[in-house]
């Protein structure tokens, strides 16, 4: 059995999903968003670091991945995304965990089957492979395609683990 | 008495400079080079954040400073700063300090007296304003002179601050 923590990085909101995975069977574990807050760019940052690292400490995933974003129109908003991502990646590192990165379109051909699908195909197909999850937002459906997108791309490498393991 | 530390957020290298500021004299204290190590991106954000509070722990600044840049040519130059740049106002807010955010424009205009010099200017006159300091190179003079940039910025407050604590 391996947790894995799926994390959409954003400044305003960030969302998170846990997700188990024994063979080749997915289950929900939680999902949520943290909301930064405080009056400037350092607190907003710091609120982040402590929810995040929150959710962390209460699920104790075994392997983070975090959505790799980066085409903004605009220097200043990829400079804010770039400030939530760092703590996206922080927190999880300083949990010990590995941290796999993943392209959007690769999130979403995992979870869909085609890189160019709208957010709303996102939420109904994470809704179809994790049965019963209640989910938070859009913001959390996409971490939790992240975390499923991950789940399958180790997959090989988990099955393996698992089959030693037995063995 | 006050000690700032201005930061210079950077990917690989993160430029820091602790200065004192008595009045209106400032005086160097320490500055570094923050070089980050590890296979992956989680692995340096990691490593820059265990160095840079290693340094908030050692000289305790009561107050920080970060250069805020964000126009770089390209969207993954731009989320690479920004990524080193959440972990650069981070540490400071988790140690309690407020954090300073300057353009880089004012921070050349408070140590050169123009918005376009190049960094040897920055670096020369940093030397003179902080003479007998050691300067790790041009990251930790531009980490330094964001801290005098701060200093200016604040004098108002800091001699107010010093009269009251006086009186």
């Amino acid at each position: 059995m391996t947790r894995i923590i799926g994390i959409d990085p954003g400044l305003r909101t960030l969302g998170w999903g846990v997700i188990e995975v024994v063979g080749n069977r997915l289950t929900h574990v939680a999902n949520g968003l943290c909301r930064s807050q405080g009056a400037d760019l350092a607190a907003r940052l710091l609120s982040l670091h402590a929810q995040l690292s929150t959710v962390v400490a209460q699920f104790v995933p075994d392997q983070a991945a975090v959505e790799q974003t980066f085409v903004n129109k605009d220097g200043v908003g990829t400079l804010k995304l770039g400030q939530a991502r760092g703590i996206a990646m922080l927190v999880p590192a300083q949990a010990g965990l590995p941290v796999g990165e993943y392209a959007p379109n690769s999130v979403k051909k995992a979870v869909v089957g085609v890189g160019h699908a709208d957010k709303r195909q996102v939420l109904h197909m994470v809704q179809l492979q994790l049965p019963g999850a209640e989910i938070a937002g859009p913001d959390a459906a996409d971490a939790l395609a992240i975390a499923i997108c991950h789940a399958h791309q180790s997959a090989g490498g988990l099955r393996a683990a698992i089959e030693k393991a037995r063995a």
